[in-house]
């Protein structure tokens, strides 16, 4: 029966170092969240297939892996779906379960099921694996964890001025200072759009201003162009793509802009509030820039519009992102509920922080000593030693066989670990042990006490 | 779209009380695992069909929860499966992904893939969800956490010393205290059935003698007999059902039973190696016992056998599990690799310290405490007083709308905030805050200082 094992593509094994790390970023994370009140829930894995599908457009239907139902699956099969060997139309009688795409819908989903339990405004986070069938490349997985808070029942622009904290707190607190926290309002899309007689045309025209930064100026008018928006439309564009300066400029400049949309207005004036409280509060790391030209999948967001890029000179998309969308959980039937949420790249976290080396040198949970095994009655007595000395925290442990002694310590050296201790006739009789610091190369002999105060 | 939003039976939502509870224990086991050496590994969540199918018996791939193939998946379907609509049979060619079953399996991937970079041996703990297609029933899940702790890579006892230790200081650090920590040892079943003529049938034999504690003596020697174990072997067996007292009584029994089996006294020897250790070490709030009915999926284990059980008077099965196979990555074709592992049941533990209240008070990540909100200014004087609090730790928010006072009070009170932080003009003015015990009701007019040494 032998076979070399593999994993499905895009999916990952994390050895010991990598959860460590890992963990280090989502309980920082972790830790952020609840200062500011937010709490956790998980959801299942899997959710009923309705509940998913239709929720994320074509392409998201497609990228939603579907399990097949449990026994004689075939004896369910729509007939018709089955002779034709149409495997699009068959799915639904042969699949009634499919896994998380992402952590929003599974939270619509909770919020509607358990609105009667809920205190709203409800402030929760959930840290969770997802899975899409997409073709996997450098830093796109087929299994990828999202670290989601959000609120909902409150339309306050208080919620924005925290977010715009959180990612601050966060990345302060993981050592990675110099972010940029970006922010638009569709608001101010829409405005433009109405601007410019391009109402009916908003997504088209956001998804081409969407890519100013990757494609440049010219390719966006063109596209623009080829979308049907008018000439006379893009030269009222003009200032938009110099929109430069502070904060402060930019919005005077949207004022002349938009001085004649009111939905524009109100997009300007919600932009105004987050940057004046901001500015009052203070950041602890980030900067917080307007950039008209952040759109991020725009059908979804109705108010702020959220992104976070990497510190200069770190070559990485977005590390985080989100915003408001006025009505979450009507697909459910609950209408009128407002949210306003954010979320972390946990895999570009991970290889930022790795790029930057900014990884504490005490994320892994390494052994602190191993105790050299040269035999049963010396085993014993280390082991005793070793109960005591994690009753103290210390994490510790006994070479498991008595192995040759070069065999241990090389265990001992490419575990990294930091002390070593030998219990050998001598140690034994005098109730001592031998202690070595594998960096320095030094032993002494001491006692217990000594020893615990050592090591822990 | 309004739809009535439910779940897969057999999963779960956990609500932020449930997970904090959930994560007591997980955090709990982690730091045990941490300070007795285990490193965290972590695996896909699916794998490969054939990495799981074969290796849980007909029972056990029928119960593996199936992915189906992306896209035009039936186009590869086989055709005479195909044809004869033999669910069975197509699985393979329209699926080749499954759900992980256990953690074990995944684990000797693991160990085989990544064989070179291990340092052996390799103790590795992994605590991550798994998926059966079980009818689900009380406490039975189709998703549910496992928490594994094994060894791989070594023979010796002293790992079977120190799961024992390991049990008692996870169950003792729970506050879960007087669990039983059963233990068998393979090589006695097969010694037993040695003696009693019957090692074609040990099988069958310990399938029987596991029963003992639900069914009864009588009713298990009639299921041997129906299993064709001679009357002769069972009068032989008898000192079995009686066997009682104290772990060494037990053995001397077991010594005159086994005095003519080889591998029976060698499994004698390994128990009273662990029980000798084990008394000299002595155990924090566990018992030790010998129980020779206890088997477990035998066909699995090659030495010891774990099972633990909750303490007296609390109804509930195993709570933890394991023992030594010896070998397990030969099913991908690293052979002789021994390992040992054990087992947490985290649903079972959680109602066993519900039952018991055994949840600490301060479980719960709640909100230490919340400002009310009275207005902008007042919002805005409350956020600076928030962002000191949480630069200490403190858990704090402010209520994001404007609403009635009644409201927001209510929702502290739903949410069990302790305390709550009143913020009007005359506190504006004096540069105060009132802040109100919400148990006693107590309020009083204090400064900054005052306030963050009053909620930290």
């Amino acid at each position: 029966m032998a076979q070399k094992p593999s994993i499905p593509k895009g999916t990952r094994d994390f050895n010991p170092e990598q959860v460590a790390k890992r963990n280090y970023i989502v309980n920082t994370i972790k830790s952020c969240f609840e200062r500011f009140g937010f709490q956790p829930i998980e959801t299942p894995s899997f959710e009923n297939s309705d509940t998913l599908m239709g929720k994320y457009g074509d392409e998201g239907d497609r990228l939603i892996f579907k399990i097949l139902n449990s026994g004689d699956y075939l004896s369910k099969a729509n007939e018709s779906a089955y002779n034709e060997k149409d495997s699009n139309k068959l799915i639904s009688s042969i699949s009634e379960k499919a896994l998380r795409y992402d952590l929003t819908v599974p939270f619509a989903r909770y919020v509607v099921q358990h609105q009667n339990d809920i205190v709203f405004p409800f402030k929760r986070y959930q840290i969770q694996p997802v899975w899409r069938a997409d073709r996997p490349q450098k830093g796109r997985f087929r299994e990828f964890y999202q670290c989601d808070a959000d609120v909902v029942g409150s339309q306050s622009l208080w919620q924005e001025v925290e977010f715009v904290q959180l990612y601050d707190e966060v990345f302060t607190n993981l050592g990675l200072k110099g972010t940029t926290i970006k922010i638009n309002n569709r608001k101010i899309l829409s405005g433009i759009a109405e601007v410019i007689g391009a109402q009916d045309k908003l997504i088209d025209f956001t998804v081409a201003l969407d890519k100013l930064d990757k494609i440049g100026e010219e390719k966006v008018k063109e596209e623009m162009r080829s979308k049907g928006i008018s000439e006379d439309g893009i030269t009222k564009l003009q200032p938009l793509f110099t929109l430069k300066g502070n904060f402060g400029n930019q919005v005077e400049n949207l004022k002349t802009i938009l001085s004649s949309s009111e939905i524009g207005k109100k997009g300007i004036e919600e932009l105004e509030f987050i940057d004046n409280t901001i500015t009052t509060l203070g950041l602890k790391s980030a900067n917080l820039q307007l950039d008209v030209t952040l759109a991020r999948g725009l059908n979804y967001y109705t108010g702020a519009i959220f992104e976070v890029s990497a510190p200069q000179g770190v070559q990485m998309g977005s590390i985080g992102g989100g915003g408001r969308y006025d009505d979450l959980t009507g697909i459910f039937g609950l209408k009128e509920v407002s949210g306003v949420g954010i979320s972390f790249g946990l895999d570009r976290i991970y290889l930022v922080l790795e790029e930057l080396n900014l990884f504490p040198e005490t994320v892994s949970n390494k052994v602190d000593v191993l105790f050299i095994n040269f035999g049963e009655t010396e085993a014993l007595f280390g082991l005793k030693a070793i109960k005591a000395l994690r009753g103290y925290g210390v994490n510790a442990e006994l070479y498991p066989d008595t192995a040759k002694m070069k065999k241990q310590m090389t265990y001992a050296n490419r575990r990294a670990i930091p002390y070593v201790v030998l219990v050998g006739e001598e140690e034994l009789k005098n109730n001592q042990y031998t202690l070595k610091n594998m960096e320095s190369g030094e032993q002494e002999k001491c006692s217990l006490d000594v020893l615990i105060d050592k090591v822990k």
